[in-house]
């Protein structure tokens, strides 16, 4: 991304709504064509994540959350690896040049960077004949050799997760006006509450630090809660025994859940939570409770990490197994 | 992107093609969804390039080019920073799961990987509806403070190019099959040549270190030499005068200038030449081009660095004005 003194379009474009926006001295202020991100002796974490329009977000979402949905997916990330946020670069495919748009894009997202201490570093624009896009790589630092995988997981950890799980499987069912909608007619505050959890997630960056110190693994729920710890078990060479009952769900998923509305699959397998899933040793929960605690973040412990190679077993109130038809979404 | 347990479609196609490309234990065999990049007291330098279907790429390049293309892209930026080049993560948007192609795209990649010690590190697979898109971010590494920006450019300095000038346009224009590709319709090497250097971009990272040790200012020229001299020149508060007549074309450029089947603009506001652009101090030329001699790559003195903030002028054999009516190519 850059803008120099070309009069072409896209330069015009970048200087306009994204060069306010990369204060950090390692963007140069958008002139040049790279950046340069400092490590001052950590260790970078990178992760990448793009959102397509009428994939992960929907044409007629307001262009500001689509760059805050953009930019947290990433955040989520890094926070579940126990990283600081340091940066990030976006590409975006664009159809057109619509100065609307791109104005709330661009004011969303500034107040993210600022909200999340995330710099503009630098990015590409493209345009496309198809769909919207918009792919974020973001960094972050940990002290060297701290990151937090997805391996590592042991026989005994309590499986964590933090805040509430499938809401925005909940949202996305609102905004295709279904059952979900019907169902929540009169209730224009639990819809609006499920709809802002869809398009812009809360990544749970505040949490990165206690995850770092305290977490044998981690990921972050993107997927649907089954699959992501089906994931995170099968990398770590274990299986999970999860009380269904335990995982935390907000009062509209839980009413929706009571009524039949919908079943466990929508909220466990649904995707788009930006949780933190995470295992924790015993001994180190209270130390990890307390520290949540400290940030704000709630969590849950929703079961335990047990031997085997099978898929984490999901056990209702009398201890039987509830059988899950899929565990997550997939894009293929 | 990760390659766990789960029966996904997007893990199962993640941990068939790419996992065997990641082999850098910062990538932790795609099982994690971040990766770590070491920076060992460097800069990280980082670079962003996206490249859309029938916008970058034809709809029927070879999937083994057009992977090779979204890597070269960025590795050329890297080279004209003076960086080495030590991973990048990936992002591909596909309409389906084209088992053929995706075998095709990363035998390219992996051969790429090779070929220039980049490290896939990860990256994330979507499904559009739309164009396929591939997005590359790029990490290299300087020594602190080193990275050769766009900034720097001394009334003074010689304007110097690498390799030839034009050659992606017209390889372009001959896959469009229009004037070029009739004037060449008896030539088939040139016309394979023209479209090879369209497809597969053969960036210059064997001049990377020799720009670093002697470039007060540097980009690669991706979007036309003049559009990209000007930018230069801009950002770095200068103009130049260039010689038009000593702008290198290779042998099947020249001729068709010569016959009139193009003009100059073809040529040098065509971009995707993924050659480097840099402007070295007079009294550091003979070392500069003594460290490109030893590398390999051709460079070639093409006009000097003047005061003022007008466009670069360039000039013909008269030294007369050469009007142009546009510098480069613009997405918008």
């Amino acid at each position: 991304m850059s803008a120099g003194s070309s009069a072409s379009g896209e330069d015009s474009l970048i200087a306009r709504y994204f060069k306010p926006l990369a204060r950090d001295p390692g963007a140069f202020g958008l002139t040049d064509d790279s950046a340069v991100l400092k490590a001052d002796g950590e260790d970078i974490v990178v992760n990448t994540d793009a959102i397509v329009e009428g994939v992960h977000f929907l044409p007629d979402d307001p262009a500001d959350t689509i760059a805050r949905k953009a930019l947290r997916v990433n955040l989520s990330d890094l926070a579940a690896k126990g990283a600081v946020p340091a940066g990030f670069v976006l590409t975006l495919a664009l159809r057109d040049h619509n100065e609307a748009w791109l104005s709330e894009f661009a004011r969303g997202l500034g107040e993210d960077i600022t909200t999340f201490g995330c710099a503009l570093l630098g990015g590409d624009t493209v345009s496309t004949p198809g769909p919207l896009m918009v792919s974020v790589t973001a960094f972050g630092r940990v002290p060297e050799g701290r990151m937090v995988r997805r391996q590592g997981a042991a026989v005994g950890d309590r499986v964590v997760v933090s805040g509430t799980i499938g809401d925005a499987a909940l949202g996305l069912a609102v905004l295709k006006n279904g059952a979900v909608a019907a169902a929540l007619a009169d209730d224009s505050k639990a819809r609006d509450a499920l709809v802002a959890r869809y398009r812009v997630p809360q990544p749970r960056n505040g949490l990165a630090l206690a995850v770092r110190d305290f977490a044998t693994a981690a990921m972050d729920v993107s997927d649907g809660l089954a699959g992501d710890l089906a994931k995170l078990c099968g990398v770590s060479g274990v299986s999970a025994v999860i009380d269904a009952p335990a995982i935390p769900f907000s009062a509209p998923a839980k009413a929706l859940l009571d009524r039949g509305v919908v079943g466990l699959e929508t909220l466990i397998a649904g995707g788009d939570d930006y949780e933190i899933l995470c295992t924790i040793p015993g001994n180190h929960m209270p130390a990890f409770a307390q520290a949540a605690q400290q940030t704000g973040v709630p969590i849950t412990v929703i079961g335990t990490i047990v031997a085997g190679a099978s898929s984490p077993r999901f056990v209702d109130r009398a201890g039987r197994d509830i059988v899950l038809q899929r565990l997550s979404y997939s894009h293929f």
